[in-house]
């Protein structure tokens, strides 16, 4: 009984990836069009000195935002099946995977980030705010903290989640500070998503790494609307990145890398894995530890650790070209998830 | 007592295959310096047209035969803990993972394919042979058949194989016809992934991804000493690929992707998964396909269907980065890896 579940969750799983790819290659000429005709195009940071000029200047004018094709995707498909299912009866009851316990609160929190950061983009591309480059740090911190907040009292309020298990340790009900401590790990999320999201294919690649352990915890875990969710997601990401791979047709903007970076943290939740989230997503955090250090260093030793933050850069300015930095973060952060991976399951042996 | 097996084991693989990498990047500095000083350097075919030599006339030069390092390694590492557990008692005994059963095979056909690799590479570089450039076609596929000779024979003889399985169908005795099918198979993962070898990294990449599903597939079967020889041989692949990464420091050379290929056939057929072998090496036989096509167009139609040949060149030729050409293709292969490895699961939940 067990193996006819797996077997149709997989069969599922399988189709629902191979379907959201189409759809993600189908709607990919509309988007690019659309912000091609618009102008939509990627204005490049002038506050960033002349190291990142030189090295970047060139991409000035590809079209930002394209993250709509991701997350539009798995919109798409998601309620395509959802409404299969309010409308007929049948085989959609089996295959209508947008649950409450699972995939609400990802998919909620994909939108609001992907909201946030489509505002930020436009604002950027048209040339508005401080500096005229979109929303002041201040202003992404607090709209971000508002969905990170959401995100967090959904998980205690209606899921009644406290605990937190700490690898080959044990349990730990965390209580009051459930919420802060989820708040926190969703701001890291979202934030170092968006510092990785530097070089052509980076964070589509190691986010494609880190969903795809995701998928298989899911399915461990017996999640199968979860692991249908990130089928999905993982269909789109392949497709898009597939065009973003150097040279990048179009840039995914924060629309994407905020909406990838706190889904990858609600998941962690829902699994209960946080604690492997720095093998999972290991470039991201080593990416925003490096800007982290560097402000560090400024203000306290009046000296750069690295020549420009985030760490892509830094290598890009030693000289390796970025395909270079690109596919050696790719092996990095791909050994370490393995790495990871084999630990999740050693725990799981030992229980 | 199960669990307590596969987190020993797992514990084992992890360790043996950060081992496994640190001594690939020690032996690196040795076998590259040994290469320049004594200019075992590439040399770019002259007969493959103008079009060849225009995309990559560039790398002439460039050392090549560094595979010694991916088999050195795994060659090192496994006598390594044999030697220990044949020296000392304890925990030895449980390390060591040279099993008659499981690794002598794959080992001994990857060190035969890989001495040939070398007499042949060896004779390239010293314009030895037809055209200059070592080993005929013909001699190449009489000695490479005997290696698959040998490696059939074993399976037969010694380890008593002659049924196979066809997923989703059942188990088939091909009694007699075992043995060519062995070396069929033998042959076309050998020279399909001498075929892939054409651009940096695209062989290593792709048999990363091949090899990563059957050090799953192994854990699974509960072949242990065979999942501990495939993280030993993943461990030398990340070191170099590392080095091998656009653009490379040095080729493999045939005795890397000889040995790769040889070994990957016989690996499917101690797992009994040949018919897995299109999704895991999914661009090997795109690759290998491709060339065999473009061979029977131009002697029955007149004409190319390729403007190059293997496909990697043909979308070079295209007006593809040849960046973009690895980094596709690795993309690919690891979806189709993935599709496999579902379609594995799929047929042992189905049983």
């Amino acid at each position: 009984m067990l193996s006819e579940i797996l077997a149709f969750q997989l069969i599922k799983v399988i189709l629902l990836g191979i379907f959201s790819t189409f759809v993600a290659f189908s709607i990919t000429p509309l988007v690019s069009n659309f912000l091609f005709k618009h102008h939509l195009g990627k204005q490049i940071r002038t506050d960033a000195g002349p190291l990142f000029s030189a090295l970047h200047g060139k991409k000035e004018g590809t079209p930002t935002m394209a993250g709509i094709i991701i997350w539009g995707t798995v919109l798409i498909v998601t309620l395509l099946f959802f409404l299969l299912d309010t409308c007929f009866d049948g085989i959609w009851k089996n295959i209508n995977f947008l649950s409450r316990a699972q995939v609400l609160l990802p998919l909620g929190a994909m939108l609001g980030a992907a909201l946030i950061g489509l505002i930020d983009d436009l604002l950027g591309v048209w040339h508005v705010g401080p500096h005229g480059g979109g929303l002041a740090m201040k202003e992404k911190l607090i709209f971000y903290s508002i969905v990170a907040l959401i995100g967090a009292w959904w998980f205690s309020a209606k899921l009644g989640f406290s605990m937190i298990t700490i690898p080959f340790i044990g349990t730990v009900d965390l209580g009051v500070f459930y919420v802060p401590w989820v708040i926190f790990i969703l701001l890291a999320t979202t934030f170092s998503a968006n510092e990785t999201n530097g070089l052509d294919g980076l964070l589509e690649g190691t986010a494609l790494v880190a969903f795809s352990c995701y998928l298989i915890i899911a399915f461990v875990q017996g999640k199968y609307d979860l692991a249908a969710f990130l089928a999905v997601l993982l269909g789109s990401l392949v497709a898009f990145l597939w065009y973003n791979i150097h040279p990048a047709r179009f840039f995914m903007g924060d629309t994407g890398s905020m909406a990838l970076g706190v889904t990858l943290g609600v998941i962690a939740f829902l699994t209960d894995t946080v604690f492997y989230l720095p093998f999972f997503a290991f470039i991201w955090l080593v990416e925003s530890l490096s800007v982290i250090l560097q402000l560090n260093y400024k203000k306290f030793k009046k000296r750069k650790l690295f020549l420009i933050t985030p760490l892509h850069h830094h290598f890009e300015a030693l000289g390796w070209p970025e395909t270079k930095v690109i596919m050696r973060f790719w092996l990095i952060s791909a050994m370490m998830a393995l790495l990871g991976l084999a630990l999740y399951f050693l725990d799981l042996f030992m229980i």
